[in-house]
């Protein structure tokens, strides 16, 4: 067996700074973003930042540089979209913030009812030589950690939106200098967001385990335990965040498109929309606000998966404190890398033409993956010993440290088969996306069904890379090891989170742009960086899809050794019905979501229709729109629809639980996995598809038809699609924290 | 444990006596619907049959009834379709045929080399202290039977073709005296088709067991595992005859709308049309023959599945011939319990007004439904002893006959519910499509969102129905519960099937008065009819799909016995792969057939645009359209494209149990089975959904928003929905047939 190379000593330092070094590098890059004025510069120079080297190759020369005007109006409609998104994000939060309380009451109960509130110590559940702390302290220690988490995660919301808000119309102004400066600027903003949130969700959970090793001690089967809360308020918020912030988004872009594109044929982002604003501040809370929240609670869940199966594993049990860290260990190291991908993107290589655009943010992908490769080979000689044994499901299983290694990699290479995979069907570059494009000639109907194939087929390969990846690490390291090809598939979340959050600020960029009144000529450009932010936007999507399945799985098998299950029988009818309801569950939220971008939209298109009708001068663009009425319609709808859905998601593990006990539960939670994962994956690639499929089109006579698809494809790919990997998530880890009660107490119905 | 009321020479009597009895009751009714004549008739006599009461209760005077040129007219109509109807079949057969042939001998070869084609007796597999036939004797009668099977599955396909293509212009001639007169001839049809085929798939089936049992004797487990070739047999013929069918009427409707009422803005069916006969021989080969060799594979299976569990169980090893039989018997008081539900409809209750189609419909289902819960009753009592054992993976189960009685009811009123719940959502009384109907104010787009919206939201009672039916049924009686309650399902077929192909022919009826130029009242009293028939097309499919999944679960349970696996843990890394792959496999087989669709539509698309602006006279009416290449191109498609997605469902049964062995088999089956459930009843709900909205706002502005969701819902409703329920099923029958094969030889990779 061994002990491992890397000492206890300098495995604690090492996480806290890999941490510290990750948030100064978002820091600099703020710093970098800020550079760009948003006020009116009289003697602007441009030579002010020299060693980018952007001064003697600009393909496309500067216009429009010096007009005051134009730099004061996109000063004031950013600060309007900035204002709007604050302004929601606080309102979406009064209301999360009531559910967080009462939840956490809850866990606080219902963990704390297992032992009846005793305070007396109690054997250990795995190893019951040993004394553990009592049933109250992790209820009391979980409460804790799921409000930590929770707080992680809207701060983590939070912060990405505001850099998008304060990046957007710095892009938009950059643009003017030419497509490589803009890109620079929105790439950057990106990994501001990127690094703050990978970094920040580190530096919290080693915080946290250490803080509450000074009360377990040597107890760390119950340490680990109540580390489990955290994942569940990470992904708790994101579910809200996703859903509230999709519907507010797309209630939005769908309703100022019904009108604008279509009945009135004005442009999108004309500042003549009344929807326009709310449109643009959708962007942030949805697609920024939102898929941060995510990632950062399938980052939570599958570290809190790893460590709570290690805990119960050799590595726990011996107290091996740097090999119990390895999981933080692969995320420090990863932060490391992807800052070296950065500068790829940002100093070491240029952008010097459109085309330019989207080979360098696949490369971002291929050159994070080769060198965190390497960096998982280096934590996996240095922190593990040689072999150490992996508790599978009752029995200890030996793992060799090159298997664990395997482990991740197969993880982190099957998330860049799925990245690639996704940008192959939603880039207008392949045949995929050409081929509905074309579809459009014969009109909508045949669009939407070419789409929709498309997304179905889209779903085939990346099935197959999950699954060899589940495979091999399952039968390397158990569920450990597909905690760890989780995190494998997340180490790069830095860059990927800088990927995906480009997209949205380039579709800000452009939609400011256009309201400033810029020329076409900028417009292009922002246009151009916009539809590289579809393919991101939809490959990010992939990774929070891959990932969160893997993590399910990983937080399935947590849970089903928790609740000291054996096997999960398919044959029984407790978990066969489990499986075919949970199946059904990702149809029934989708309906849900998707029916409330519906209703809000028909609204959405029935204010912006009457100020149309009402306003005299909106047309003509004498008149300003109201534009806070839209705001407060997709406000209203979004924290009002929000609710149901996320109470499906919350609620269903409970009640399942409650009166149908672990088995059936275990059931609903593979069912949701393997038909969510589907749904998922082809709603966010035929949205994707169809955007892009419309910009391929652009101007022609089928784009109409193309509009149709776009504007169908919105809450598939903004608000169903991406929340259903949180509810596959959120219900593996709410189950896993609840899982003492519902072994102790569950199964009502059964019992009667 | 007793012994039966009945004894085994009247249950030799009953089950050949009620099949002929729902032949001869089947030709009656042709008999009368071939009283309509499609010759002119100078001195016609309007009551040549007086005991329907209709003579003085019309509402709407009839009109037309003379017009000689009309009559003509019609008969040429329907004679062009039935000979494209006739014609594609038979090409589909000779390609089909093919398969079948290789098929047949992989199936003799794959289960002969179990013993190495030794033709000595073998100890029984579940009764070790008897001798057994050879595995060579049931390779070569599961041969047999697969032959069978798939020639009665084509049988019946064809039958019910040439019944609706011989009544749906007499359909239409009835409609000028009326809607009543009408609505009789178009459901005696359906009835026509409903009991030959449920009457015939009975006595093949017991000819068939009865010829076996000369060689077979004593040994029923072998006896039963040759018979399940039949089901087999009879599935992958519906596959094709779904898929092939399918692809053919989409194609030419798409193609036909596209053009027509897209474009050139004439009218559904308007003769100009080119590929107006295309489109209504499609109807027949996709909704008639598919849907007619489905439910016949349905019906085989279930009856296969359910005597194979018994021939292993206290029944088959007590030898034990009524008890036997029970499957059968119930399956024969469902013909005599849907020939006095269908006198309901045709003789005892008279259709006045529009109005009163629905409910008259509806009615056969409660009616159907109520009687069969009294004859099962029956059944159950007589039939069977008082308590008996059922095999239950290795275990012998203690059930009592009035269990056995719940299980069957189970099945008969979960699809009770299945069918009341598709007609909620799929029929324009009621709000739900009303609101799909009202969405079309605002464009396509939000059209589209609300009928998907729709469809899964509509897959909740479903699969809740489905769910408790499972573990009602599951729990009394294990697998053998599964496979009654499927059976139970099915066991008012009759009517079921009349109710559904009572569909099409309303359709073709309405396409046929539109060609023959018939007066605008007609074509009211037509479309009446088809709007019930949408509706009751999508209740078919719930049928279908609802007992599509309990018949595959009772042949899963029955594989997973004759594989001889004991548990199929979703917590071992084989079958969880297998899982996630087979939740993907609808997916993938949507993308090939909603592919298939729109290319062959975009092609059929091409060639009625080139007639449209090559003929001469053609808009004017003045020049005849040339249907027979739009007949070839549908042809011609759907025949190359039935074989990829064809292939995909009979191959990977083979490919997973050889190379990944049964374990992985029994992962990729439960993960077809929970996920292709819910995406088969959206699918079909959506579209039947977008089809009613259409003709609930035929007329107005928001219609050609209707007619593009409506457009997208065909290829959902009629090709990939049908098509998956025959997917989950015939991966469940030939893994089960193959079973002995995979469990001597599979996996080899793991071997390796």
């Amino acid at each position: 067996m061994g002990s491992p190379l890397l000492s206890d000593l300098a495995t604690e330092i090492i996480i806290p700074v890999c941490a510290v070094v990750g948030i100064v590098f978002s820091l600099v890059q703020w710093l970098l973003v800020s550079k760009v004025k948003l006020t009116p510069e009289p003697n602007r120079s441009p030579s002010n930042n020299n060693k980018n080297g952007f001064n003697d190759s600009l393909i496309e020369e500067e216009e429009g540089v010096n007009e005051h005007n134009v730099v004061a109006k996109c000063a004031e409609i950013q600060t309007a979209i900035s204002e709007g998104a604050t302004s929601f994000l606080f309102t979406e939060y009064q209301y999360v913030g009531i559910f967080m309380v009462v939840f956490a009451i809850l866990i606080f109960l219902f963990l704390g009812s297992v032992e009846g509130f005793s305070t007396k110590s109690k054997r250990c559940t795995y190893d019951i030589t040993r004394m553990c702390k009592p049933a109250l302290a992790t209820a009391l220690f979980s409460t804790a950690s799921f409000v930590l988490g929770a707080v992680t995660s809207v701060l983590s919301g939070f912060l990405g939106m505001k850099i998008a808000t304060y990046a957007n119309a710095r892009t938009t102004l950059e643009a003017r200098k030419g497509v490589g400066k803009a890109f620079i600027i929105a790439f950057r903003s990106g990994a501001v967001m990127g690094f703050l949130l990978a970094a920040n969700g580190l530096l919290v959970l080693y915080v946290t385990i250490n803080l509450f090793k000074l009360y377990y001690g040597d107890d760390w089967e119950g340490l680990f335990e109540a580390i489990t809360g955290y994942g569940l308020g990470g992904s708790s918020m994101a579910l809200f965040g996703r859903v509230g912030g999709g519907i507010y988004t797309k209630a939005a872009d769908v309703g100022a498109d019904l009108v604008g594109k279509v009945e009135r044929n004005i442009p999108e982002d004309d500042p003549r929309n009344p929807a326009v604003i709310a449109d643009n501040v959708g962007d942030n809370v949805g697609d920024i606000a939102g898929m941060g929240s995510d990632l950062f609670g399938s980052y939570a869940e599958s570290s809190c998966a790893a460590l709570v199966v290690a805990s119960i594993s050799s590595f726990g049990i011996n107290h091996e404190f740097t090999a119990m860290c390895y999981p933080l260990l692969v995320s420090s190291v990863g932060i490391i890398v992807c800052l070296i991908t950065t500068l790829f993107a940002t100093d070491f290589y240029e952008i010097k033409a459109v085309k330019d655009i989207e080979p360098a943010l696949k490369n971002q992908l291929i050159i994070s993956t080769v060198l965190m490769t390497v960096g998982i080979a280096i934590v996996s000689w240095i922190a593990l010993p040689s072999s150490f044994t992996i508790f599978n499901f009752g029995v200890q299983k030996v793992v060799h440290n090159w298997q664990l290694f395997l482990c991740v990699c197969v993880g982190l290479w099957a998330g860049l088969i799925i990245g690639f995979v996704t940008e192959y069907y939603t880039s207008n570059a392949y045949s995929p996306v050409q081929d509905v494009a074309d579809s459009c000639r014969t009109g909508a109907a045949t669009n939407v069904i070419f789409g929709l194939a498309l997304g179905y087929k889209s779903v085939i390969i990346p099935i197959f890379a999950i699954a060899i990846g589940i495979f091999v690490s399952f039968s390397f390291a158990a569920m450990y090891g597909i905690a760890v090809a989780a995190l494998g598939m997340l180490s790069t979340i830095a860059t990927g989170l800088a990927i995906d959050a480009y997209g949205p600020i380039s579709d800000n960029a452009g939609g400011i742009a256009e309201m400033a009144g810029m020329s076409h000529r900028i417009r292009e450009r922002t246009d151009a960086l916009d539809a590289a932010g579809n393919t991101t936007a939809a490959i990010g999507k992939g990774f929070a899809i891959g990932s969160a399945a893997l993590v399910s799985l990983a937080l399935f098998g947590a849970f089903v050794s928790r609740a000291g299950i054996q096997v999960v029988d398919v044959l029984t009818p407790k978990v066969f019905i489990g499986l075919i309801v949970g199946a059904m569950l990702p149809y029934w939220f989708s309906a849900m979501t998707m029916k409330s971008v519906g209703s809000a939209a028909l609204k959405m298109v029935e204010e912006v229709r009457r100020q149309f009708n009402t306003i005299p001068g909106l047309m003509e663009g004498t008149a300003k729109p109201d534009y806070a009425t839209c705001v407060k319609i997709s406000t209203d709808a979004s924290i009002k629809e929000m609710i149901p859905p996320g109470a499906l998601v919350m609620l269903t593990p409970l009640i399942v639980g409650i009166f149908f006990g672990v088995e059936t539960l275990s059931g609903v939670l593979a069912g949701s996995l393997v038909s969510g994962v589907q749904v998922a994956i082809s709603a966010s690639n035929t949205g994707g598809a169809w955007d892009n499929a419309k910009k391929y089109i652009e101007g022609s006579e089928p784009h109409k038809a193309a509009v149709i698809g776009d504007t169908i494809g919105d809450p598939l790919k903004d608000t169903s699609g991406p929340s259903l990997n949180i509810l596959i998530k959120l219900m593996a880890v709410e189950s896993l924290v609840f899982a003492p009660f519902f072994a102790a107490h569950g199964g009502l119905l059964f019992k009667l």
